[in-house]
């Protein structure tokens, strides 16, 4: 077992010099070897914008060692006796009977996530997909201690009206350099949901600019109507969002959400559509035609609801959608899907904001999950947070607001979080992590789909684009028997929709990663037959 | 002027050094030498609770010195030309119309703020009310750099699911410390805006649990209503915000914001109730009669609104106010307001909730401002971010969630956000802040009432709590005209409402700063009536 780091910056010293070593060990990876994972493209062959876009090549990339390679350890009951203490207490000051068990972040390192029990478990979940590089990674804790950025971090100023010249080269540098394509806009935001609060307003304020006929000033009754919540000031319109989706838990996005009633029970919200999302048959290719009808049986569902809302006087201002459902259940759109449905925006003149909060930041193996649907009219907005540590939206100059003002608040997001995203994307570029994000989801997919065919009446349905992966069980029951023996075994994935398994390693983990989970998860499919 | 901080180490030690000479020096403020500064109550009576509640006793208080007192410098036109030339390329990719000039953090000391241009203001208004104890704080910085707190920093888990020790045992020492009274329970959030969806969200999710009669399980038809947005499981219920009041910018809060208009157009918000929030004749001593008489109005239209809300079929599930409509205009309840308002949600059984995002964390010379309200029955939730740091939300037990998952997300608060916050509540015990911030509140709600009585033509209502000080100007003209004229000589001051000056200074402004301020004050007074 590893030991509690003591002294950070003697880490830090052993780190440098063992990561010196390591870069000058090149790899002999190629993009030649990955698969094509996912309806028969090859994502590595996009790659994304700006200042990293070198990170897709195969020249000279190399994978940086973990320092200290910890390993699976399971010494107690899940929870452990102290988690349960722990657990006990918080329930004292706060409603949070969710909790799984508590954490150690002192002794957790890389791919490993020990507990305060002494256990060590293969993270194959990741804070719910929130953590780039995994557990104290050097570059992080590194730049986060550098006494500039300490600085930066101790003094966060209201960006809107006192910004420093860091914030504004960081919004160049960093932000800029992973836009998506004809994305040229970015405001940095503190989490997933006011990135798409914030983003579905952007698609209102546009919708009713466009309606003003560009008009920028407002009239007496606009904005007199607007303390009334009344049109035309609040004019009523709606967002187009699919079943299944989840976009936050605020009023606004429960509006939005439609993934379990848990989260929006009790609480009035906007009777906004919602359209059908695919729900495809695996593996793909054995079932082309079928998915194909899919596609247009939803697309349909698309076109359908926003003509309704036109009757109802209460049109759709633009469609929010995740590239891939997480929340509920994993579910993935084609190519064409995600085409058409650019193209069903274009011709109502309506916006589209793609949710990347969860898909965004590398999982997919391309930085953006949207980069590899090859559309010819792409998202006018880009949501993000988790993965990519800041939340934040991306939008084309079509979304950016006629006024100041409009899209604001005390922070508008957090030096704290730029200064770990320097470190995530320098660190993506160093150690071409998209690469390594390809070769071990491919490694992940196939070794799924092995095991599907050898469970049959435990497992079906193996997806995936990079190493953001899934597989369904048969039942419910039967999922959350295997979560929890995964957990037992040392293995941490999740669960998500009424019987999928989520898989959402950080972007350091490597082939003989997927190969330990398959293993683990062999074991306990093997388990769960006797 | 002061030099670029190279070296934090050396910085941190040096002030180590002066802080211990300083903690010999014992002050010989009193409580006694305050006076009566709002509505004849003495604030400094009424110490916060916990562990923190010895801050309020005067015996060995002690004022540390500020290391570097950096002194007001002006040398450039605001903004000058390199915060023109650096908001010229912010504004290539983000609309950002609302910035001011850009600051330099690397400079900024304490009270005072420095520009990219080399100006250096004394700042009253402090990044919104954002920041508790200036720039550059010893006690921020060296938190910031523990390598123990740097390793919490890297490693944000799902504090939902997977929370470490530290987190659990912060809930308690920190946040439970300085909990108002009645209220143990709390959810850390990431900003206001989140803690005030998510506090409407209990007042909703409570009400419902009433007409549920208690029963902790949802049936099927509250389960699939939910999912379309339909009674029973999305009820028609609002919630009663005020005239003027200010409470973040989402879906669901702008449905309670009635500020200004360019905040809400063009969003479909819910049309919620609004009540009238009382607007006072100063000097209050001059005007208790007819102050008396507003509040009753106020309290009257409150009880109409909730009648009316029944009568429409969209009943009032609770009321979010503000303790001070800051955002609005500096707009104060009294006592007696607070104290009916209070009875009048008893009476109906409907929920309180205090948003302190602005007041809390002791600039009203209190922790809460409304610890100075002597309420019998007091708020049911209180939710708080700005100068606390970390947003949140406290409530009662009447008010905790019978179910897990309601009140979630991925992060549910910041471990960043608790290591400065640790360092805050600290020094605001060991430096005695908050009877430091009542003494530099009288100072400049004494010399703003002699500001007004020296110019009664330019500026008038002079108001505060603790350094929590408003004055209104004569037009919006006149108004901005001082705010400007106050940046050229140094000093920084907010507007809000329509013709109001707000003073938001850091906990560490000291009775000189006052002066200081004040000083500049007549002098753009004196200047402005030439």
């Amino acid at each position: 077992m590893f030991q509690r780091t003591q002294n950070l910056h003697a880490l830090l010293y052993e780190i440098s010099k063992v990561s010196n070593v390591g870069s000058r060990a090149a790899s002999s990876a190629t993009t030649s070897t990955l698969t094509k994972n996912f309806n028969g493209a090859e994502p590595s062959q996009t790659p994304f914008k700006g200042n990293l876009s070198t990170v897709a090549q195969p020249v000279d990339s190399f994978e940086a060692p973990n320092v200290f390679e910890p390993k699976i350890h399971v010494q107690t009951k899940i929870p452990g006796p102290r988690s349960i203490q722990l657990k006990d207490d918080l329930q004292t000051m706060q409603q949070m009977g969710t909790v799984s068990f508590f954490s150690d972040m002192y002794k957790s390192q890389g791919n490993y996530l020990a507990d305060v029990d002494g256990n060590v478990f293969l993270d194959c979940f990741m804070q719910i997909a929130s953590i780039p590089l995994g557990y104290n990674h050097p570059a992080i804790l590194e730049s986060l201690s550098k006494p500039h950025n300490v600085q930066l971090m101790a003094n966060r100023p209201a960006m809107g009206w006192f910004p420093t010249e860091d914030w504004a080269v960081k919004m160049r540098e960093l932000f800029m350099s992973v836009a998506p394509k004809g994305l040229d806009q970015v405001y940095p935001m503190m989490c997933g949901t006011c990135s798409n609060e914030n983003g579905i307003k952007l698609m209102f304020q546009r919708y009713m600019h466009h309606q003003r006929g560009g008009r920028t000033d407002f009239n007496e009754e606009e904005l007199t109507s607007t303390m009334k919540h009344e049109a035309p000031g609040s004019p009523d319109l709606s967002i187009l969002a699919f079943k299944g989706a989840f976009h936050g838990r605020t009023v606004g996005l429960l509006s939005c959400s439609h993934s379990r009633p848990i989260q929006g029970v009790d609480i009035p919200t906007k009777k906004w559509p919602k359209a059908e999302f695919p729900r495809y048959r695996y593996p793909l290719q054995s079932f082309e035609q079928e998915n194909k009808v899919e596609d247009d049986r939803c697309l349909a569902t698309v076109e359908e609801q926003i003509y309704n809302q036109t009757q109802l006087g209460s049109p759709v201002a633009g469609i929010i959608v995740e590239p891939i459902q997480a929340e509920g259940g994993d579910y993935h759109g084609s190519n064409y899907f995600f085409q058409q449905l650019g193209k069903i925006t274009r011709k109502h003149n309506i916006s589209l904001l793609f949710d990347e909060v969860q898909t965004g930041g590398g999982a997919t193996g391309t930085m953006w999950c949207h980069d590899q649907f090859d559309m010819e009219h792409g998202p006018d907005i880009v949501t993000f947070s988790k993965k990519m540590l800041s939340g934040g939206i991306y939008h084309n100059q079509d979304h950016r607001p006629a006024q100041p003002g409009r899209i604001i608040n005390t922070w508008v997001g957090d030096p704290h979080k730029i200064v770990m995203l320097e470190a995530v994307l320098q660190t993506i570029q160093r150690d071409n992590l998209l690469t390594r994000v390809r070769r071990s989801g491919d490694v992940m997919v196939k070794g799924l789909l092995e095991l599907e065919e050898m469970y049959p009446d435990l497992v079906h349905s193996s997806r995936g684009r990079g190493t953001f992966c899934a597989i369904d069980a048969s039942t419910a029951e039967i999922r959350d028997a295997i979560i929890n023996q995964m957990k037992l075994v040392g293995v941490l994935v999740g669960g998500c929709g009424t019987q999928t398994i989520r898989l959402r390693p950080s972007l350091i983990f490597e082939e003989h990663h997927a190969h330990l989970m398959l293993e683990k998860f062999h074991d306990v499919l093997s388990s769960l037959r006797k």
